[in-house]
Protein backbone atom coordinates (compact mmCIF):
# COMPACT_ATOMS: atom_id res chain seq x y z
CA UNK A 1 0.00 0.00 0.00
CA UNK A 2 1.41 3.73 -0.97
CA UNK A 3 1.38 5.91 2.17
CA UNK A 4 -0.29 9.18 1.27
CA UNK A 5 1.23 12.31 0.55
CA UNK A 6 0.37 13.87 4.17
CA UNK A 7 1.82 10.77 5.65
CA UNK A 8 5.14 11.23 3.83
CA UNK A 9 5.02 15.05 4.65
CA UNK A 10 4.57 13.57 8.23
CA UNK A 11 7.70 11.30 7.63
CA UNK A 12 9.96 14.41 6.54
CA UNK A 13 8.85 16.57 9.14
CA UNK A 14 10.24 14.09 11.55
CA UNK A 15 13.66 13.57 10.20
CA UNK A 16 17.08 13.66 12.02
CA UNK A 17 14.90 12.47 15.21
CA UNK A 18 15.54 9.89 17.65
CA UNK A 19 12.24 7.35 18.08
CA UNK A 20 11.54 4.23 20.01
CA UNK A 21 9.07 1.88 19.46
CA UNK A 22 8.50 -0.44 22.83
CA UNK A 23 5.77 -2.16 24.64
CA UNK A 24 4.92 -5.54 25.93
CA UNK A 25 5.73 -9.06 23.96
CA UNK A 26 2.68 -9.31 22.05
CA UNK A 27 1.77 -5.96 21.30
CA UNK A 28 2.21 -5.86 17.83
CA UNK A 29 4.89 -3.08 17.88
CA UNK A 30 7.13 -5.02 15.37
CA UNK A 31 4.63 -5.15 12.51
CA UNK A 32 4.13 -0.74 12.97
CA UNK A 33 7.94 -0.76 13.15
CA UNK A 34 8.45 -2.36 10.00
CA UNK A 35 5.32 0.04 8.23
CA UNK A 36 6.88 3.45 9.58
CA UNK A 37 10.78 2.47 8.56
CA UNK A 38 8.74 1.74 4.93
CA UNK A 39 7.31 5.15 4.71
CA UNK A 40 10.06 7.15 6.04
CA UNK A 41 12.14 4.82 3.14
CA UNK A 42 9.13 5.74 0.67
CA UNK A 43 9.53 9.95 1.99
CA UNK A 44 13.52 9.91 1.25
CA UNK A 45 13.90 10.41 4.65
CA UNK A 46 17.47 9.55 5.97
CA UNK A 47 17.35 6.72 8.24
CA UNK A 48 19.18 4.53 10.57
CA UNK A 49 16.90 1.23 11.87
CA UNK A 50 18.38 -0.33 14.67
CA UNK A 51 17.19 -2.65 17.36
CA UNK A 52 18.60 -2.96 21.32
CA UNK A 53 19.90 -5.44 22.42
CA UNK A 54 22.25 -6.40 19.49
CA UNK A 55 22.80 -3.86 16.25
CA UNK A 56 26.46 -4.34 16.54
CA UNK A 57 28.87 -7.01 16.56
CA UNK A 58 29.46 -7.11 20.06
CA UNK A 59 25.69 -6.40 20.69
CA UNK A 60 24.48 -9.56 18.99
CA UNK A 61 27.48 -11.37 20.70
CA UNK A 62 25.56 -10.16 24.12
CA UNK A 63 22.13 -10.42 22.90
CA UNK A 64 23.24 -14.56 22.28
CA UNK A 65 24.14 -14.71 25.68
CA UNK A 66 21.04 -13.15 27.03
CA UNK A 67 18.68 -15.63 24.87
CA UNK A 68 20.97 -18.50 25.83
CA UNK A 69 18.33 -20.81 27.45
CA UNK A 70 21.42 -22.28 29.52
CA UNK A 71 21.64 -18.98 31.40
CA UNK A 72 18.12 -18.69 32.94
CA UNK A 73 19.65 -19.06 36.18
CA UNK A 74 20.81 -15.87 35.33
CA UNK A 75 20.91 -12.95 37.76
CA UNK A 76 18.84 -9.92 37.38
CA UNK A 77 21.47 -6.92 37.93
CA UNK A 78 23.54 -9.11 35.29
CA UNK A 79 20.94 -9.18 32.89
CA UNK A 80 20.32 -5.53 33.66
CA UNK A 81 24.22 -4.84 32.74
CA UNK A 82 24.39 -6.81 29.79
CA UNK A 83 21.39 -4.91 28.09
CA UNK A 84 23.22 -1.99 29.33
CA UNK A 85 26.38 -2.49 27.70
CA UNK A 86 25.02 -3.73 24.27
CA UNK A 87 23.16 -0.52 24.47
CA UNK A 88 26.43 1.72 25.07
CA UNK A 89 27.53 0.33 22.07
CA UNK A 90 24.80 0.37 19.97
CA UNK A 91 24.66 4.07 21.24
CA UNK A 92 28.67 5.06 20.60
CA UNK A 93 28.60 3.10 17.07
CA UNK A 94 25.16 3.42 15.47
CA UNK A 95 22.59 5.89 16.72
CA UNK A 96 25.07 9.07 17.65
CA UNK A 97 26.89 8.48 14.62
CA UNK A 98 23.90 8.47 12.41
CA UNK A 99 22.07 11.40 14.49
CA UNK A 100 25.29 13.60 14.07
CA UNK A 101 24.75 12.74 9.96
CA UNK A 102 21.45 14.20 10.47
CA UNK A 103 19.28 10.75 10.24
CA UNK A 104 16.61 9.52 11.55
CA UNK A 105 17.22 6.87 13.93
CA UNK A 106 14.37 4.40 14.66
CA UNK A 107 14.95 1.55 17.69
CA UNK A 108 12.67 -1.24 18.02
CA UNK A 109 13.22 -1.24 21.87
CA UNK A 110 15.93 0.99 24.01
CA UNK A 111 16.22 2.05 27.81
CA UNK A 112 12.45 1.82 27.86
CA UNK A 113 12.44 -2.05 28.26
CA UNK A 114 15.36 -1.88 30.72
CA UNK A 115 13.17 0.18 32.90
CA UNK A 116 9.97 -2.12 32.27
CA UNK A 117 11.12 -5.53 32.44
CA UNK A 118 14.37 -5.29 34.94
CA UNK A 119 12.83 -2.61 36.84
CA UNK A 120 8.99 -2.34 37.30
CA UNK A 121 8.50 -6.29 36.41
CA UNK A 122 12.43 -7.63 37.93
CA UNK A 123 12.53 -5.45 41.07
CA UNK A 124 15.82 -3.27 40.18
CA UNK A 125 15.61 -0.25 41.38
CA UNK A 126 14.65 2.48 38.74
CA UNK A 127 17.28 4.78 40.55
CA UNK A 128 19.93 2.18 39.78
CA UNK A 129 18.83 1.49 36.63
CA UNK A 130 18.92 5.76 35.99
CA UNK A 131 22.28 5.34 36.85
CA UNK A 132 23.82 2.02 35.24
CA UNK A 133 22.12 3.75 32.27
CA UNK A 134 24.03 6.91 32.38
CA UNK A 135 27.11 5.07 31.37
CA UNK A 136 25.86 3.36 28.33
CA UNK A 137 23.76 6.17 27.09
CA UNK A 138 26.03 9.46 27.30
CA UNK A 139 22.61 11.17 28.39
CA UNK A 140 21.18 10.81 24.68
CA UNK A 141 16.99 10.52 25.23
CA UNK A 142 14.37 9.53 22.56
CA UNK A 143 12.67 12.20 20.78
CA UNK A 144 9.55 10.14 21.17
CA UNK A 145 8.96 6.81 22.91
CA UNK A 146 6.07 4.79 21.06
CA UNK A 147 4.61 2.67 24.07
CA UNK A 148 1.89 0.06 21.95
CA UNK A 149 0.00 -0.90 24.73
CA UNK A 150 -1.70 -4.05 25.51
CA UNK A 151 -2.98 -6.11 28.45
CA UNK A 152 -1.71 -9.43 28.87
CA UNK A 153 -4.50 -11.57 28.11
CA UNK A 154 -4.94 -9.59 24.64
CA UNK A 155 -0.69 -10.41 24.08
CA UNK A 156 -1.02 -13.79 25.29
CA UNK A 157 -3.54 -14.76 22.68
CA UNK A 158 -1.51 -12.78 19.98
CA UNK A 159 1.87 -14.91 21.48
CA UNK A 160 0.01 -18.57 21.50
CA UNK A 161 2.79 -20.00 19.66
CA UNK A 162 5.10 -18.78 22.38
CA UNK A 163 2.86 -18.95 25.54
CA UNK A 164 4.61 -21.25 27.54
CA UNK A 165 7.82 -18.89 27.54
CA UNK A 166 4.57 -16.17 28.05
CA UNK A 167 3.21 -18.48 30.88
CA UNK A 168 6.64 -19.15 32.10
CA UNK A 169 7.66 -15.73 33.53
CA UNK A 170 3.84 -15.52 34.94
CA UNK A 171 0.77 -13.57 33.86
CA UNK A 172 1.74 -11.28 36.93
CA UNK A 173 5.02 -10.34 35.48
CA UNK A 174 3.72 -9.37 32.26
CA UNK A 175 1.30 -7.01 34.29
CA UNK A 176 4.49 -5.58 35.94
CA UNK A 177 5.80 -4.66 32.71
CA UNK A 178 2.62 -3.37 31.01
CA UNK A 179 2.52 -1.52 34.21
CA UNK A 180 5.98 -0.04 33.69
CA UNK A 181 5.76 1.17 30.51
CA UNK A 182 2.69 3.44 31.58
CA UNK A 183 4.19 4.94 34.64
CA UNK A 184 6.94 6.16 32.27
CA UNK A 185 4.25 7.68 30.42
CA UNK A 186 2.58 9.19 33.56
CA UNK A 187 5.94 10.70 34.54
CA UNK A 188 6.86 11.84 31.17
CA UNK A 189 3.66 12.69 29.25
CA UNK A 190 6.12 15.09 27.01
CA UNK A 191 8.50 12.35 25.93
CA UNK A 192 6.13 9.42 25.50
CA UNK A 193 3.34 8.57 23.46
CA UNK A 194 0.85 5.60 24.67
CA UNK A 195 -0.88 3.79 21.77
CA UNK A 196 -3.56 1.05 22.44
CA UNK A 197 -2.59 -1.77 20.65
CA UNK A 198 -5.02 -4.01 20.66
CA UNK A 199 -6.94 -2.89 17.55
CA UNK A 200 -5.99 -4.15 14.09
CA UNK A 201 -2.87 -3.25 12.41
CA UNK A 202 -4.61 -0.65 10.00
CA UNK A 203 -6.68 0.88 13.42
CA UNK A 204 -2.81 1.26 15.22
CA UNK A 205 -1.04 2.48 12.00
CA UNK A 206 -4.10 5.30 11.91
CA UNK A 207 -3.55 5.97 15.57
CA UNK A 208 -0.32 6.17 15.50
CA UNK A 209 -0.16 8.53 12.63
CA UNK A 210 -2.62 11.01 14.04
CA UNK A 211 -0.69 10.59 17.30
CA UNK A 212 2.96 11.41 15.52
CA UNK A 213 1.05 14.71 13.81
CA UNK A 214 -0.27 16.11 16.67
CA UNK A 215 3.00 15.67 18.69
CA UNK A 216 5.65 16.64 15.56
CA UNK A 217 4.94 20.39 16.00
CA UNK A 218 5.60 20.45 20.02
CA UNK A 219 8.77 18.24 20.00
CA UNK A 220 12.05 19.94 21.11
CA UNK A 221 14.42 21.97 19.11
CA UNK A 222 16.95 19.61 17.31
CA UNK A 223 19.93 19.28 18.84
CA UNK A 224 23.57 19.65 17.83
CA UNK A 225 25.22 16.24 18.55
CA UNK A 226 28.57 16.42 20.50
CA UNK A 227 31.53 14.06 20.17
CA UNK A 228 31.09 10.82 22.50
CA UNK A 229 35.03 11.08 22.62
CA UNK A 230 36.32 11.08 26.34
CA UNK B 1 57.43 -24.33 51.46
CA UNK B 2 55.40 -24.47 54.62
CA UNK B 3 53.87 -21.47 55.90
CA UNK B 4 54.84 -20.47 59.61
CA UNK B 5 52.82 -21.02 63.05
CA UNK B 6 52.57 -17.20 63.01
CA UNK B 7 51.18 -17.22 59.10
CA UNK B 8 48.60 -19.91 59.91
CA UNK B 9 47.45 -17.38 62.22
CA UNK B 10 47.04 -14.38 60.95
CA UNK B 11 44.98 -16.55 58.34
CA UNK B 12 42.60 -17.18 60.63
CA UNK B 13 42.39 -14.34 61.89
CA UNK B 14 41.28 -13.11 58.78
CA UNK B 15 38.24 -15.97 58.33
CA UNK B 16 35.15 -14.81 56.87
CA UNK B 17 37.05 -11.32 55.32
CA UNK B 18 36.23 -10.29 51.40
CA UNK B 19 40.11 -9.74 50.08
CA UNK B 20 40.76 -8.19 46.83
CA UNK B 21 44.09 -8.69 45.15
CA UNK B 22 44.62 -6.02 42.55
CA UNK B 23 47.00 -4.08 40.21
CA UNK B 24 48.86 -3.06 36.86
CA UNK B 25 49.44 -6.01 34.75
CA UNK B 26 53.08 -7.30 35.32
CA UNK B 27 52.70 -6.48 38.52
CA UNK B 28 53.57 -10.09 40.28
CA UNK B 29 49.73 -9.85 41.59
CA UNK B 30 48.74 -13.44 40.50
CA UNK B 31 52.29 -15.12 42.24
CA UNK B 32 50.96 -13.49 45.30
CA UNK B 33 46.96 -14.40 45.14
CA UNK B 34 48.42 -18.14 44.47
CA UNK B 35 50.70 -18.12 47.82
CA UNK B 36 48.40 -16.20 49.90
CA UNK B 37 45.32 -19.20 48.48
CA UNK B 38 47.63 -21.87 49.22
CA UNK B 39 48.43 -20.11 53.39
CA UNK B 40 44.75 -20.04 53.47
CA UNK B 41 43.84 -23.35 52.86
CA UNK B 42 46.82 -25.03 55.40
CA UNK B 43 45.36 -22.80 57.51
CA UNK B 44 41.95 -24.57 57.43
CA UNK B 45 40.21 -21.25 56.86
CA UNK B 46 36.89 -21.87 54.28
CA UNK B 47 37.64 -20.05 51.06
CA UNK B 48 36.18 -18.89 48.27
CA UNK B 49 38.68 -17.67 45.47
CA UNK B 50 37.41 -15.85 42.86
CA UNK B 51 38.56 -13.97 39.56
CA UNK B 52 37.05 -11.04 38.06
CA UNK B 53 35.98 -10.91 35.36
CA UNK B 54 34.60 -14.27 35.12
CA UNK B 55 34.00 -17.20 38.08
CA UNK B 56 30.72 -18.12 36.61
CA UNK B 57 29.44 -19.71 33.57
CA UNK B 58 27.88 -16.37 32.02
CA UNK B 59 30.92 -14.39 33.72
CA UNK B 60 33.36 -16.35 31.55
CA UNK B 61 30.86 -15.96 28.40
CA UNK B 62 31.12 -12.50 28.83
CA UNK B 63 34.98 -12.41 29.43
CA UNK B 64 35.62 -14.24 26.11
CA UNK B 65 33.76 -11.31 24.62
CA UNK B 66 36.31 -8.45 26.39
CA UNK B 67 39.36 -10.35 25.17
CA UNK B 68 38.31 -11.01 21.91
CA UNK B 69 40.65 -9.60 19.83
CA UNK B 70 38.03 -9.05 16.87
CA UNK B 71 36.54 -6.46 18.89
CA UNK B 72 39.34 -4.39 19.52
CA UNK B 73 37.21 -1.63 18.32
CA UNK B 74 34.74 -1.89 21.46
CA UNK B 75 33.69 1.22 22.86
CA UNK B 76 34.81 2.00 26.76
CA UNK B 77 31.23 2.40 27.89
CA UNK B 78 30.43 -0.73 26.82
CA UNK B 79 33.91 -2.53 28.09
CA UNK B 80 32.86 -0.95 31.46
CA UNK B 81 29.42 -2.38 31.38
CA UNK B 82 30.29 -5.64 30.21
CA UNK B 83 32.74 -5.97 33.08
CA UNK B 84 30.12 -4.89 35.89
CA UNK B 85 27.64 -7.24 33.96
CA UNK B 86 30.27 -9.67 35.20
CA UNK B 87 30.99 -8.46 38.39
CA UNK B 88 27.04 -8.59 39.52
CA UNK B 89 27.14 -12.39 38.38
CA UNK B 90 30.03 -12.77 40.39
CA UNK B 91 28.71 -11.13 43.72
CA UNK B 92 25.30 -12.64 43.32
CA UNK B 93 26.49 -16.43 42.63
CA UNK B 94 29.47 -16.44 44.56
CA UNK B 95 31.07 -13.51 46.58
CA UNK B 96 27.62 -13.23 48.56
CA UNK B 97 26.52 -16.76 48.88
CA UNK B 98 30.55 -17.46 50.55
CA UNK B 99 30.30 -14.43 52.39
CA UNK B 100 27.02 -15.64 54.00
CA UNK B 101 28.25 -18.99 54.75
CA UNK B 102 31.51 -17.37 56.61
CA UNK B 103 34.03 -18.39 53.88
CA UNK B 104 36.85 -15.75 52.82
CA UNK B 105 36.77 -14.47 49.67
CA UNK B 106 40.02 -13.45 47.86
CA UNK B 107 39.19 -12.16 44.23
CA UNK B 108 41.83 -11.64 41.87
CA UNK B 109 40.64 -7.83 40.94
CA UNK B 110 37.13 -6.29 41.39
CA UNK B 111 35.60 -3.04 40.93
CA UNK B 112 39.59 -1.35 41.85
CA UNK B 113 40.61 -2.79 38.41
CA UNK B 114 37.41 -0.66 36.34
CA UNK B 115 38.12 2.25 38.27
CA UNK B 116 42.15 2.36 37.30
CA UNK B 117 41.58 0.64 33.12
CA UNK B 118 38.34 2.38 32.12
CA UNK B 119 38.18 5.07 34.57
CA UNK B 120 41.64 6.61 35.34
CA UNK B 121 43.05 5.43 32.03
CA UNK B 122 39.77 5.31 30.01
CA UNK B 123 38.08 8.05 30.79
CA UNK B 124 35.15 7.21 32.00
CA UNK B 125 34.31 10.00 34.77
CA UNK B 126 34.41 7.90 38.16
CA UNK B 127 31.33 8.80 39.25
CA UNK B 128 29.57 7.02 36.18
CA UNK B 129 31.81 4.01 37.14
CA UNK B 130 30.66 3.99 40.76
CA UNK B 131 26.50 4.32 39.96
CA UNK B 132 27.08 1.09 37.54
CA UNK B 133 29.08 -0.48 40.00
CA UNK B 134 25.71 -0.06 42.92
CA UNK B 135 24.02 -2.37 40.04
CA UNK B 136 26.50 -4.59 40.01
CA UNK B 137 28.03 -5.05 43.46
CA UNK B 138 24.57 -4.17 45.82
CA UNK B 139 26.69 -1.75 47.56
CA UNK B 140 29.23 -5.12 48.45
CA UNK B 141 33.05 -3.49 49.51
CA UNK B 142 35.44 -5.34 50.15
CA UNK B 143 36.89 -5.32 53.62
CA UNK B 144 40.26 -4.72 52.49
CA UNK B 145 41.89 -3.91 48.71
CA UNK B 146 45.59 -5.00 48.01
CA UNK B 147 47.34 -2.81 45.18
CA UNK B 148 50.30 -4.51 44.26
CA UNK B 149 52.49 -1.28 42.44
CA UNK B 150 55.04 -0.90 40.34
CA UNK B 151 55.93 1.42 37.99
CA UNK B 152 54.99 1.15 34.03
CA UNK B 153 58.99 0.31 32.92
CA UNK B 154 59.44 -2.34 35.30
CA UNK B 155 55.99 -3.61 34.97
CA UNK B 156 56.79 -3.55 31.35
CA UNK B 157 59.96 -5.75 31.92
CA UNK B 158 58.31 -8.61 33.49
CA UNK B 159 55.73 -9.00 31.07
CA UNK B 160 58.07 -9.59 28.07
CA UNK B 161 56.53 -11.68 26.49
CA UNK B 162 53.71 -9.77 26.17
CA UNK B 163 55.18 -6.10 25.22
CA UNK B 164 53.70 -5.70 21.91
CA UNK B 165 50.08 -5.63 23.98
CA UNK B 166 51.20 -3.21 25.96
CA UNK B 167 53.01 -0.97 24.23
CA UNK B 168 49.70 -1.33 21.96
CA UNK B 169 48.13 0.99 24.58
CA UNK B 170 50.98 2.96 25.25
CA UNK B 171 53.15 3.38 28.12
CA UNK B 172 51.01 6.62 29.07
CA UNK B 173 48.04 4.60 29.23
CA UNK B 174 49.81 2.40 31.96
CA UNK B 175 50.74 5.24 33.72
CA UNK B 176 47.30 6.47 33.73
CA UNK B 177 46.11 2.73 35.08
CA UNK B 178 48.99 3.35 38.48
CA UNK B 179 47.91 6.40 38.83
CA UNK B 180 44.70 5.44 38.98
CA UNK B 181 44.97 2.80 41.52
CA UNK B 182 47.15 5.41 43.65
CA UNK B 183 44.40 7.87 43.64
CA UNK B 184 41.62 5.02 44.73
CA UNK B 185 44.29 4.19 47.97
CA UNK B 186 45.13 7.92 48.84
CA UNK B 187 41.05 8.27 48.89
CA UNK B 188 40.52 5.29 50.86
CA UNK B 189 43.35 4.74 53.24
CA UNK B 190 41.39 2.56 55.65
CA UNK B 191 40.37 -0.17 52.87
CA UNK B 192 43.18 0.32 50.59
CA UNK B 193 46.78 -0.94 51.18
CA UNK B 194 50.06 0.18 48.62
CA UNK B 195 52.55 -2.47 48.44
CA UNK B 196 55.51 -2.06 47.03
CA UNK B 197 55.60 -5.32 43.67
CA UNK B 198 58.90 -4.19 42.64
CA UNK B 199 61.18 -6.44 44.92
CA UNK B 200 61.67 -10.70 44.32
CA UNK B 201 58.04 -12.08 45.03
CA UNK B 202 59.63 -13.47 48.48
CA UNK B 203 60.11 -9.92 49.66
CA UNK B 204 56.48 -8.63 48.27
CA UNK B 205 55.48 -12.05 50.63
CA UNK B 206 57.02 -10.48 53.44
CA UNK B 207 55.56 -7.19 53.02
CA UNK B 208 52.45 -8.22 52.34
CA UNK B 209 52.15 -10.43 55.81
CA UNK B 210 53.40 -7.31 57.81
CA UNK B 211 50.72 -5.44 56.22
CA UNK B 212 47.88 -7.74 57.07
CA UNK B 213 49.07 -8.37 60.96
CA UNK B 214 49.46 -4.70 61.12
CA UNK B 215 45.86 -4.28 59.83
CA UNK B 216 43.63 -7.00 60.89
CA UNK B 217 43.28 -5.81 63.98
CA UNK B 218 41.35 -2.47 62.38
CA UNK B 219 39.18 -4.33 60.10
CA UNK B 220 35.49 -3.17 60.64
CA UNK B 221 33.57 -5.61 62.38
CA UNK B 222 31.96 -8.56 60.41
CA UNK B 223 28.92 -7.93 58.47
CA UNK B 224 25.51 -9.60 58.65
CA UNK B 225 25.38 -10.50 55.15
CA UNK B 226 21.39 -9.45 53.94
CA UNK B 227 19.73 -11.58 50.97
CA UNK B 228 20.24 -10.36 47.47
CA UNK B 229 16.46 -11.05 46.69
CA UNK B 230 14.91 -8.23 45.28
Amino acid sequence: MKPSAEDRALARRLAGRFIVFDGPDGSGKSTQVDRFLALVRESGVPLCPVRDPGGTDVGERIREILLDRAHTGMGIRCETLLYMASRAELVDQEILPALREGKMVVSDRFLSSTLAYQGAAGGVPPSEIAAAARVATQGLRPDLVLIFDIDEEAAARRLSPLLDRMEAKGRSFHRRVREGFLDQARQNPGQYVVLSASGSPDEVWAQLCAELRRRVDSLPAQRTWRSSKG
